[in-house]
């Protein structure tokens, strides 16, 4: 009796791993990838983008190599009213400028911004702000800049959701990063933003590293500090306004091969939807709609605010682009909902 | 009986293979990463810099997302000698060039490269020098200037080795980028050389993809062709000046972090390995010194020609950096020898 006995013992472990396995491919197929999104075209096109893409044999896959999917940041990735939380850091980096510098405070734009009148910074013209921008981030090292916004990255909080800026990111778009990468993809982000300031939180954020990240990009100096050692600082050099036209520009600088997928929300990522999919096979091009007034913001077509134009929503239309409407397409907008 | 001979059977198959990854370790021990370096100081700081660097517990164990190897190319893993291959590319291109566009014929520089007279190009002046490289170099699109690289690499030949520029590679440097890529490393160029023209061939004889060229950049420009495509049309606009100063600054541009392992051959490669060095933790900075005149080029401290001066041999030996000696420390210098 003992072979017929080991025989159904092991045939019975041999049944129990295989019921357990085929639990766990079940409940693997059954994990959804974007938990944070409504079914819908969106989430369609996204899953079958990246399903296409990655499967040997297909008419569409994409090798390895050139799997880069890129990602605005404002407004695409996190919150971007009632103003760029960059614009927000340089204002309030104001205080702390003008207590090394004390001259600063009666000096405009300075001056207005330490009074804290709000209405009165609301009228502030392109020139008062590049005042501010280039005392804000130029001047010191990268490194005292990166020690800098690391600070107001850990006090700072936004004036309506009362949190820190980095917990405004769109969960759904996380899951779609991550969607992205656990498929071979490189997730970019190409931001008008400053690609100093955006590279200090990108990585703990987003899971993007420092040198995935092309931004608007001033030159720095190289030199000595007074202890002979090498530091490279700010200077108030324009090498890529990373906007509009200067997105594939940048594109072509700092990744030197044309994304398969992009994602933006405005009409400065126009042009890099635009160069995404004018490249060979299948590419994925969509558009962040802010149509939620109750949950974030609304802006766009509708509202005649902000930078989601009618003429923008026309060429997606045309281009065949995905329209992600933030209201019916997210189910969660916020880890923290 | 049944027991013991199950249990012995068992005990022999394991047996045998354990004598089997014995065997393979074994095997694998004995593998030489580093097969056409000589043993000596040069070799021994390269790999016990990647084992130090890459064993967990070590006290100079450098994390993975940290490993950033910079790599200079003109001189460091290829011949430079007798002239810069990109200025080779620029001075072969202008008969093509004159073509095109026949007025050049009696328009200096340009008259002299085609009446092919050497000597008279050799007293070419900087200015004469960046006529020709902004005519061959800047107004067409990206993909225009990639077509015409790789038609050129594809006949080109050095004058004295009488083979492509893409053979005469420095077999010893590419058994160093390859061990830092299989122990986690990302291996860049950071060249002096056009970024454009080195991502035409750099991961096919390197392995170093285009993401991974930081070079000498000049902006693109994007617009649309007759037929509404978007295209990036290199203009006469230079970005970055990847040499010397430029070279810190273009690591901080397009990487965002600071190399743990630096190689370069020249002065221009000085600021590279000092920035490199001044960062925390282990650091490796090594410089080819070409004094193999049998099997490549002598120019140097002893030849007084080139750009390996006096002034930075005694940099090296003042900061530690390790110095390769082409004639003693590279059993092979090609792969074709």
């Amino acid at each position: 009796m003992l072979t017929p006995f080991a025989f159904q013992s092991g045939h019975a472990r041999a049944a129990a791993l295989c019921a357990l396995l085929l639990v766990g491919a079940r409940a693997s197929a059954q994990t959804d990838p974007l938990p944070s999104w409504n079914d819908g075209p969106a989430k369609q096109a996204i899953i079958e983008f990246v399903q296409a893409t990655t499967t040997q044999g297909s008419a569409k896959f994409v090798a390895p190599a050139d799997r880069v999917a890129t990602f605005d940041q404002d407004g695409t990735t996190w919150v971007e009213q009632p103003m760029y939380t960059q614009v927000v850091y340089c204002l309030e980096r104001v205080p702390a400028l003008a207590k090394a510098k004390p001259a600063l405070k009666d000096v405009e734009p300075f001056k207005t911004v330490l009074s804290g009148d709000r209405a009165a910074m609301a009228k502030f013209t392109m020139p008062d702000l590049e005042k501010i921008l280039g005392a804000t981030l130029t001047g010191m090292t990268v490194d005292e800049f990166t020690a800098e916004v690391k600070i107001w990255l850990a006090t700072a909080k936004h004036p309506r959701y009362k949190r820190p800026y980095t917990e405004l990111v769109y969960q759904p778009m996380l899951e779609v990063m991550r969607l992205f990468r656990a498929n071979g993809y490189r997730t970019y982000f190409v931001t008008g933003g400053g690609q100093d300031f955006v590279r200090v939180y990108s990585e703990e954020v987003y899971g993007i590293p420092p040198e995935q990240v092309v931004g608007t990009a001033g030159a720095t100096q190289f030199s000595y500090d007074k202890s002979g050692k090498p530091v490279l600082t700010k200077v108030a050099k324009l090498l890529l306004n990373d906007d509009k036209a200067g997105k594939p520009e940048g594109i072509h600088l700092v990744i030197g091969r044309r994304p398969v997928a992009a994602f933006g929300n405005s009409i400065g990522d126009k042009q890099m939807l635009e160069y995404t999919q004018a490249g060979d096979g299948a590419r994925l091009m969509m558009l962040v709609h802010h149509d939620d007034a109750v949950r974030e913001y609304a802006y766009g077509p509708s509202s005649k605010v902000g930078t989601f134009s009618d003429a923008l929503m026309a060429e997606a239309q045309k281009r065949g682009w995905t329209v992600i409407s933030m209201k019916n397409d997210w189910k969660r907008i916020f880890a923290f909902e």
